[in-house]
């Protein structure tokens, strides 16, 4: 069984769709990418920061999957990252109402001895600088850094994305960030380009429509599965970021091939995850479902062709 | 060897990208159908309509692919069916500068004798009521009718589009259009319902984010191949659609897995199409540069995964 440190928010999120809204509920990037992970055959462990007010009950729910939360720190009278948006009837378009940084603001990671060397590092969406101290603290190089980024933080922090960049395997960006990242509009340019940044693998998500893998000359697409009804697209991008680096430390191969597989699997989650509200699908999410949907998924790709 | 007809549209097109721009070159529906059907085995034929200012050397391009012209009706004194159109940055936008309808404006399409009992017909998008007139001209029910169409007949023609709808086979239109067509706004929901008022395959079309196939509770979906570059989109949804139509004439098989590997075919036309201005890269590609984008198609999409 691999082991994957997982780094990022615990959050909560209050949520407005077109068909419904939420008060504050259990939300954030570890959350996503914790639940999603804990579908695989993977010791995973939270570093993280939540106030005071988190309720019991939500870190239950964690903990239920059996993800570590040792590094998960509890301020003492401080409160909860909060996120407030509602999402347009063009559900690829969403306005933050509310960001509240409280306890975040001043996160300093501390990753548990027993992580320190874990097979693979999932660092969620944070300042870069933050995610740096992460893989500072790691006493053997991990098999694979998976790192998630934001236009907010090319806006910002920019040097010190550049340099993080450096010291990781795979970045996980949407196009248009791709896009604003290198200046190139297509994105195999501009997937080029950030492998000669560090990583040397490059995710582009795409949300409902799909994600790309890139690796020197090899480029691979999995569809996002056309659903009837997305309900909330909030953390579909960190379910797939999950399900992506979980399956990797589960099967401990980073062939091309097996990466493949991990976007398949990361793809198949976050189509779930759009089903509920916040993190609600993933809590009931069963095996069966899961595999029912991975066959959805091969029935949608494959063909067969006579090639001469 | 399997017989298609093809209506639609021969054209002039005046093109202007952020990368050049053209004056008036060949353009139209038709054309672009008839040179992507060509690469397949198939007997195929034109009904359209031209002006006296129509370049017989531009149509000697199309009868260099073996495509029949004889229902091709050129108007003595008349002038062809001309449009411009620029193209933005993000070259998903375009702005149609000119329309002149000329000689199209009369167009009532002669079916050739020969060719009323072809296998398969590709209506090109024109006025319903004029694609109407095809199908009643047709001797022998065609084993597969295809029509293409767009948002102006919605707004203009929809029940003379309804109408057509209940006659044919398979259609392909765009994501916003089928969005349009049913008010439904998943294409999953949006192509049941457009099942329901006939065509019993649904092909929507994404451009840059690819094409699905919908059947009953199939669901097939083929990515655009990710390009370095994108010239000029001009045409590629019907080269699409005569890639598509040409294979199903050719293999005169229309099961599902055929379907698929049509769609595919058609996906890998476009990706030439884009490439150059206009006709102008279909008319020098080659059997070899074909196959070998095929291939890249498969390495693009296929993936082995255990299931359970």
């Amino acid at each position: 069984m691999g082991t994957l440190l997982i780094v990022g928010t615990v959050a909560f999120d209050a949520i407005e769709t077109p068909f419904g809204k939420t008060d504050k509920i259990l939300g954030g990037a570890a959350t996503f990418i914790g639940l999603a992970a804990s579908q695989f055959e993977v010791e995973a462990a939270i570093v993280s920061v939540v106030g005071e007010d988190m309720p019991k009950e939500y870190l239950n729910l964690l903990s239920a999957k059996n993800v570590d939360l040792s590094g998960l720190e509890i301020v003492k009278g401080g409160k909860t990252f909060f996120w407030k948006g509602k999402y347009h009837n063009d559900l690829n378009v969403r306005d933050t109402l509310v960001t509240e940084l409280n306890t975040l603001a001043d996160f300093k990671p501390v990753v548990p001895q027993k992580f320190k060397d874990a097979d693979v590092v999932m660092l969620g969406n944070l300042h870069p600088s933050v995610q740096m101290s992460v893989i500072e603290q790691m006493v053997v190089q991990p098999k694979l850094i998976v790192l998630d980024t934001m236009n907010f933080w090319m806006d910002n922090a920019l040097a010190e994305l550049k340099h993080v960049m450096k010291h990781i395997d795979v970045i996980t960006i949407n196009d248009e960030e791709a896009r604003q990242l290198t200046g190139e509009y297509a994105l195999v340019k501009a997937a080029e380009e950030i492998q000669k940044m560090g990583p040397r693998f490059v995710v582009i998500k795409k949300g409902e429509h799909g994600a790309l893998l890139f690796h020197k000359e090899h480029v691979f697409f999995a569809p996002a599965l056309p659903l009837e009804e997305v309900f909330d697209p909030t953390g579909a991008g960190d379910t797939f970021a999950g399900g992506f680096a979980g399956y990797l430390a589960a099967t401990d191969n980073i062939s091309f091939n097996n990466m493949k597989r991990a976007v398949i699997h990361g793809s198949n989650l976050a189509s779930f995850c759009v089903e509920r509200f916040g993190t609600e699908r993933m809590h009931t999410l069963t095996r069966d479902e899961i595999n029912k949907r991975l066959h959805q998924f091969k029935a949608l790709t494959q063909f067969e062709i006579e090639l001469q």
